[in-house]
């Protein structure tokens, strides 16, 4: 199973991409999708659409994982994310992929065993458990921890007795 | 020029097609998707955004004009209303319309005189302008009216002074 971790922002969408067999997870791919430059809000979900869809087309994963936004205090905030979460998921289901949420807490809690965790607890966590060479960005970190949580919730034991 | 006027909202987006040569408007097509019985969000979504690309593969508008979403004191809802809003725009430009926002308050000015104009009296006026012989639905005549306010916008002077 190829898993598609998507982190959603209206500025910048992280994206990581894990393969797993049920007892061991392996790294694919991950990468940013940066859509603060443009102007033009409604061209920013077009970006996010279109990049999902290439990183869909060249990976081929097979279900998708976001993560829930955190509702903030501000509508226009939330409207915003709104936005951005609703143009990724989109892409997903256009091509196919389940698509599955996970509270960021949940994420955390899985990747980094406390559900406060850090940015930088996340981003080592997901270098260690991936075996990866170097640290992955923020938001790629976010969304291959999203990806590792939703192959920990399909695993077959080998990721702990709480799955 | 075919616009393509869009009321988004998570359980019913209204939608409606109008022509103009910059002088008149004419009727073509309007309806209503409606996702309010889909427990599942995502494919709440996913129909918005497949129900749109079918209207625009039918009608072929070259514009599309999206209402601006209130910003509702509960950001839960206005994150909610982004999502169904994304997913209309990302349907929009996936098929290379032009998208133009215009908030609710300019739409119902346009068409009833009246910034602060009541439902009903969008439904009656969409019917007069475009000569309808039955009131369309409150959420298809929401989205006629905002195809109008574009229109409205690019008009020659026919439309009025303030035009």
């Amino acid at each position: 199973m190829r898993i598609l971790g998507i982190d959603p922002g209206s500025r910048i969408t992280g994206y990581g991409v894990i393969a797993t067999n049920g007892h061991e997870i392996g790294f694919i791919a991950c990468g940013t999708i940066r859509t603060g430059d443009e102007t033009d809000f409604s061209r920013r979900l077009l970006t996010i659409f279109r990049d999902l869809n290439e990183v869909i087309r060249i990976h081929q994963p097979t279900v998708a994982a976001v993560e829930d936004i955190f509702i903030d205090r501000n509508p226009r905030s939330a409207l915003k994310l709104g936005h951005a979460r609703g143009a990724a998921v989109v892409a997903a289901l256009h091509n196919n992929l389940e698509v599955h949420d996970y509270p960021a807490r949940q994420v955390k809690q899985t990747v980094a065993g406390y559900g406060q965790a850090e940015k930088i607890q996340v981003q080592h966590m997901v270098r260690t458990l991936l075996q990866l060479s170097s640290t992955p960005s923020r938001d790629a970190a976010d969304a291959l921890a999203v990806a590792i949580c939703h192959a920990h919730q399909h695993a077959y034991g080998r990721w702990g007795r709480s799955a």
